[in-house]
C-alpha cells in the first residue's frame, strides 16, 4: 500500500492535499450539523434554495450557499438547477445519519468532535512533545482528573454522553453479538454511560439481566435524557474505582481500559476478577491496534485522541491478553468486528 | 457518484466517519511537519526507533510512538519490526513534499495551514452565519484590512509568504505553460510575493522580462528570504490598489481576485486594463469552480477558506468571463489544469 501512495504521489502529491484539506472536510460536516442544514433538509422533503435554507436557518446567504456547494462536492447533498436557481436536496446517508431525530444519527458524535476534539487536537504537538493531555492549554482545565474535566458541567457531560451514545448506535449490535453471550445471566456493563451498548445487548439475549453501572451523575443524566420507554435495562450508581462493584457473571467494559495507563487498568481488572463470579467472563470493548503497528487508521488515530485528552492509548489484542492473563483471566478470545470497534471475550 | 457514496453508506458509513477523522488525519502529518519528524528521517538515511526520534525532537516516545505509528497507518512512513523493536523510515513522498530542505517541500504551506487556518476554520459556523471573516474571534484581529491582519508581524509575512512559494512550487510549471505567453516580452506579476510563479514564467520564456510586483515590506521580505542567485525576475515595490501600476503587455493577476468582492476586483481589473499596451494580455490564476457547482472539492474547499479568512470568494470561469467582459477585455480563453490552479487568459 505504501508503495502504491508513494509511486503515484511522486508527480503531484494529489492523495497529499487531499490529507492537508481533511481539516476542512470534517469541518464543513460539522458546520453543517450544529447549523442545522439536515434537519432543515430532512423536514422539508423538497429541494430547497440556498437563500431559503440561509433564511430559515439564520445565516448569511453567501456563506450557506458555499457551504451547500462543499456538501454536494463531498456527495452528502444534491444540487439541481432550475431556471438559474439552484436547489439542494439530502441524501439517504444524510437522512440517516446526520439529521438529529434519525435512529442512526451521529449528531452528538458530531457536535463532541467539532467543539471539543477539534480545539484539542490543534494542541497535538505539545502532545507529542510532553507526552500528556492538553486539556489545560486547549480549555483551561487541569491534566489531572480527566473526568472532572469533560464532566464539568451538566451541558459537557451531556456532549460527552451523547457522543458515546452515538457511536454505540452505530457498532452496539456488532459488539453484542461479537461472541454467544447467552450463557451470562447478569450482565453488568461498568461504565456504561446512556446505556446504548447494555441496549444492544439486552436486545441479543433477552433472558439475561442488564445493568448499567456508572457515576452518580451520569445514571442521573442517562435516566433523565437517555431513558427509553420499557426500559430493558437497570442503571445502578457507583463508583467502580473507589466503591464496590455490583457482582454479575458478566462484566462489559466499552471504551474504559483505553482511557488509563496500564497499572490503574491492571487495579480495575484485580477487582472484577476478585468480585466475578467463577466461570462468569469480562467482555472489553476497543478499537484494537494490528499487531504489527501498520492499522488500523482509525484506532491510531484514537490512541493520538487519548493522547490528547486522557491518560490512556489504543492498544492490540497481545497487550490487553497480557493484562487479563496477569489478572487471572483465561479462555481469551478475539473479535475483530470490521468495524471501529473489536471485542476480547476473557473467562474467570 | 453521490448515489454511488448513499448505496454503499447506508449499513455502515465508513466514508462519513472518515471524513469526520479528516482533521485528525492533517494533524498527525501537520504536527510531524512541525515537530522536524520528516527532516530527521530524510537526514538519518536509515530507519530510526521512536525512542531515537523522540530523544533527537525532544519530545516523549510514547507520543511519538504513537504520531509514528499513525503515519505508517496513511502510509507517510514505513515501519520494519526487528527483535521486537519497530524501525521507521521515510518514503519517497515525504523525503520529496514534506521534509523542509526539498526543493519540492511543501513544508511551509504546511505549518500555515496547522498554525492559521486550522484555528481559523474552528469559527466556520460563526464565518457561515455573519457571512464574515473571523479574524477577530480567531486570533483578535480587525475583520476589515485581511492583509494588515495576516502581515501583522515579520514573522507571520514569512509564514504566508512561505504557504505562497510552496503553491507555486507545486502548480508554478503547469500555470506558465497553460498558454502559449512567448508573444508577451514584458510580463508583470501583481502581487507575486516571493516570485516563485514568476520564476517559472522566466524559465519558460526566457526571452520575456518579468517582473514581480508587490508592498515594499513584501518585496523586502521577498528577496531577504526567498532570493535566488542569478535570479531571474525583478522585483518592484508598489500598491496596486493605491499606486500606479507598472506598464507591461501582460499582467498576472494569481490568486489575487479571489481575495477581493466583486466590486473591488472590477475597479483593480478597469485599473489594469487602462495600463496596458493594446494587444496586452491579463492571466488569472485560481481554484476555479464548476459551472454546475459541483466541485471540484478544492476548489470549493477555498473558497469557504476566503470566507473565513479573507474578503473574497472563489469563483467559476464564467464569473471572471463576466467581469473580464465588463472591465472590457475579450478573447478569453480558459484552461483547467486538471490540478489546485486554473488560468484564464484574455487579451486587451
Amino acid at each position: 500500500m505504501a508503495e502504491h501512495l508513494s509511486q503515484s504521489e511522486l508527480d503531484y502529491p494529489f492523495k497529499l492535499l487531499e490529507y492537508f484539506n481533511g481539516f476542512r472536510v470534517s469541518k464543513v460536516i460539522f458546520s453543517a450539523c450544529e447549523l442545522g442544514v439536515f434537519d432543515l433538509l430532512l423536514k422539508a422533503q423538497e429541494p430547497l434554495s440556498a437563500q431559503h435554507v440561509a433564511q430559515e436557518l439564520g445565516t448569511s446567504v453567501d456563506g450557506m450557499e458555499r457551504l451547500l456547494d462543499a456538501l454536494v462536492g463531498i456527495e452528502i447533498l444534491e444540487v439541481e438547477k432550475t431556471d438559474g436557481t439552484a436547489s439542494y436536496s439530502s441524501t439517504d446517508v444524510a437522512n440517516l445519519y446526520l439529521a438529529k431525530g434519525s435512529a442512526k444519527s451521529l449528531h452528538d458524535m458530531i457536535i463532541y468532535q467539532s467543539q471539543t476534539i477539534y480545539p484539542l487536537w490543534n494542541n497535538m504537538v505539545d502532545a507529542v512533545r510532553e507526552g500528556k493531555n492538553q486539556n489545560e492549554k486547549t480549555f483551561g482545565l487541569p491534566a489531572e482528573e480527566v473526568f472532572q474535566a469533560i464532566y464539568r458541567s451538566e451541558e459537557e457531560m451531556l456532549k460527552f454522553m451523547g457522543l458515546m451514545n452515538s457511536s454505540w448506535v452505530l457498532d452496539g449490535h456488532d459488539i453484542a453479538t461479537a461472541f454467544n453471550l447467552s450463557g451470562f445471566t447478569n450482565i453488568v456493563d461498568l461504565g456504561g454511560c446512556t446505556g446504548a451498548l447494555a441496549r444492544e445487548v439486552a436486545k441479543a439475549y433477552p433472558a439475561s439481566s442488564v445493568t448499567v453501572f456508572d457515576l452518580q451523575q451520569v445514571v442521573e443524566t442517562a435516566q433523565k435524557h437517555f431513558s427509553q420507554e420499557n426500559d430493558a435495562i437497570i442503571f445502578q450508581a457507583g463508583d467502580f474505582f473507589t466503591g464496590e462493584i455490583p457482582a454479575a457473571d458478566l462484566y462489559v467494559l466499552a471504551r474504559i481500559i483505553h482511557d488509563w495507563p496500564e497499572e490503574k487498568c491492571l487495579t480495575l481488572l484485580k477487582k472484577i476478577y476478585d468480585i466475578c463470579t467463577p466461570g462468569g467472563g469480562i467482555l472489553l470493548v476497543e478499537a484494537m491496534l494490528f499487531e504489527n503497528r501498520r492499522g488500523p487508521v482509525m484506532a491510531q488515530l484514537f490512541s493520538l485522541n487519548m493522547l490528547v485528552q486522557m491518560e490512556g492509548r489504543e492498544r492490540p489484542p497481545s497487550e490487553y491478553t497480557h493484562m487479563l492473563n496477569k489478572t487471572g483471566f483465561h479462555n481469551i478470545q478475539v473479535c475483530r468486528t470490521g468495524k471501529s470497534y473489536d471485542a476480547i471475550l476473557a473467562i474467570r
